[in-house]
């Protein structure tokens, strides 16, 4: 270990305000750097007594009668609170329910549909697999034509891509917000401008920005977004989705999957679906109550730091890990392929070197917990109120041994 | 109370072979009779406590690597002991994800792609409003036509009015195997060789069936099926559901809601959405590890007493239900809209008065707990393991009061 760097990481952590919220976390006795919570965020101590006191006091004790007590308008409620602790947007237009994939389904359809006279989708080969297979199959479907940017593996899709893309054809522009591999952060704001100047609608993926990095869906005019909440919102693996969909939106709008919880007066039970008002026409089947009651606890801990200094830890934490890998890794062969430039940059880093697939399993068994993306990257994911920056360098250190080693 | 029906009541529940698994379940504590273990199953003692050691020791010990060592083989896991459980389907056959209403639409999405050349679809007028409303929803959107049944409203559809609504149009049969209102048990065997016979698909929605009544897919012949969790397998507040794909369909049938953990090897994230081979095709989105859970414990619990010992007591406590309306209830003006035969009947009984729906307020204040549905439906839901044939006399005894009080 290099002594200036363990120097700055104990002065990074003694200098951080929300350090002492780390001791908020379930700890996992034999992982000594994990630098994942950008796939899965770590328990909340108190999760796991607030689920069994659910299961025996709120699901066993009011039965059926929990539906009409509160159960069934906690997809808007919990949204409401998704929405004004990380998202930027106002009451009435947050959902919680369904799996990520399946609420961006719906909403590229809706807008699809809302944009029947036009047949191309934007969208960048740098985008997850889910959006790309979505995408692909709706565009085969309807026979629509796919313009797929393709930015740089360190980059992401710039404005001028999108404005040089866009034209009177374009239905839809589909983007990720962060880059699930390279951590790029898009100019939001300036896409969705280009795009409505475009006459088409965008669909927002917030997965890798959510809780992490400030999004203001309201501000930049957003028509729908998606995004998961297991990642910096910590709601455990496969805790349902979220989706968005303005306000100014929400009566034209409508989604393929039509269950009776999404229409005006479920209980009616009538022949036709009239789809509800509001954001909870996008509901299709019954509320994973269970399965959202983890998310509530990471919204508390997020409203007690203040999403502003969330953000810039997470901005010193991927810096710290730039400048680790630079001093420690470059000289491997290791490059960084993840915007150097913190503005541009969301809550995790990629390193790239041909050997790290096979460095993933002994550093796990070694407790130094990052993933591995195809073909070759190293993705370290620093959830911000769950990582110390002496983590970051235990971690980058491990993978320092690892790769002299091999 | 009359006499002789609580003698009945007691040598029932004494003679009861499966009575002492009743305290296996949750208490609660202001419930009297509940009667509404078809809408929400209570849950198992012992639930709490696994959610909460899998919130610390697996989510939060494993972390990430969970995914690796077994998460993201559970849908299939579950959904393999689901079929061999419930629902008569050998292992390969079943997934667990989704709501109940997203595995229906992929459902009907992938058997009508594969009958793309016919347009028309069978449903019935007494199906669940979901399965209506999505297909109207996809009939509107392929210019499909609906060709609607409409059985009594104490009875369901029967093979002859299928035979007499398929042919050479016909793409897809869509029916419930035991009806939601009327709890109709319908001849599934039956209707799946004339929905064949046409050369149509069928897909059987098992929501008011698995866990209850004998399912058994696999020697029906059956296509593709969904149902829910939360009722007789007592999944919690909006468990994940399950979808079946016979076998020899699999390699045939895409489902629209294209996700990576679908295609044949999702961490490669390809350029191209190429399928899994077998039921995980049908996986859109992250599994819902923690929405799983609570029902492996009901799953154990039926084999415990054996499905066949379930759908007996079942058989007797809606007989029981149906002896006690007759003598208590129909003085009063009560109709039984339930099947008489038991041969054709579900665990739940319709009864029906036009007051009934002043009364489920009332009556839950009591404790007793039925469920209603429009126009004037008392839903009397008995789930076998859960219920005692007092609890039934106590809630009808408390119906009878309050319809002469009232």
């Amino acid at each position: 270990m290099t002594d200036p760097l363990a120097r700055r990481a104990e002065e990074l952590d003694a200098a951080d305000p929300l350090a002492a919220l780390r001791d908020r976390f379930v700890p996992a006795a034999d992982v000594v750097a994990y630098l994942d919570g950008n796939s899965l965020g770590r328990p909340i101590a108190g999760t796991a007594e607030r689920l069994a006191a659910f299961v025996t006091d709120a699901w066993g004790g009011r039965l059926i009668r929990g539906w009409n007590e509160g159960w069934l308008a906690e997809p808007e409620r919990l949204g409401d609170r998704i929405g004004r602790v990380a998202l930027g947007a106002a009451a009435g237009q947050t959902l919680v329910g369904d799996s990520t994939t399946v609420l961006l389904y719906k909403a590229i359809r809706a807008a699809l549909a809302a944009r029947a006279d036009r047949t191309e989708i934007v969208l960048d080969a740098a985008n997850f697999p889910t959006d790309r297979y979505l995408l692909a199959g709706i565009a085969a479907e309807l026979g629509h034509r796919l313009v797929v940017l393709d930015p740089p593996v360190d980059g992401g899709v710039t404005p001028a891509m999108v404005a040089d893309a866009v034209g009177p054809r374009t239905a839809l522009v589909l983007l990720s917000h962060v880059a699930f591999r390279s951590g790029y952060m898009t100019d939001a704001a300036a896409i969705t401008r280009i795009t409505h100047e475009a006459g088409a609608l965008v669909v927002w993926d917030l997965s890798h920005s959510t809780g992490a990095v400030p999004v203001a869906l309201d501000a930049w005019d957003a028509d729908l977004a998606a995004g998961c909440t297991y990642k910096y919102l910590n709601g455990g693996p496969g805790a349902p989705a979220f989706v968005y969909v303005a306000s100014r939106l929400q009566d034209e709008l409508r989604q393929p999957i039509q269950g009776w919880l999404g229409t005006a007066d479920p209980f009616r039970m009538g022949e036709r679906y009239e789809p509800a008002t509001g954001v909870r026409r996008f509901t299709s089947g019954t509320p994973p109550v269970i399965g959202m009651l983890p998310i509530a606890d990471m919204l508390t801990l997020i409203e007690e730091a203040g999403l502003p200094a969330v953000r810039a830890k997470s901005v010193a934490l991927t810096g710290f890990a730039i400048e680790i890998a630079d001093a420690l890794l470059a000289p491997e062969g290791v490059r960084v392929e993840s915007p150097r430039d913190a503005a541009r940059r969301g809550s995790h880093v990629t390193l790239a070197h041909p050997r790290f697939a096979a460095l993933l399993e002994p550093l796990w068994r070694r407790g130094v917990v990052p993933d591995f993306r195809e073909p070759d990257g190293l993705r370290i994911g620093l959830s911000p109120l769950s990582t110390s920056f002496q983590e970051v360098l235990t971690g980058l250190t491990a993978v320092q041994k690892e790769l002299v080693r091999g």
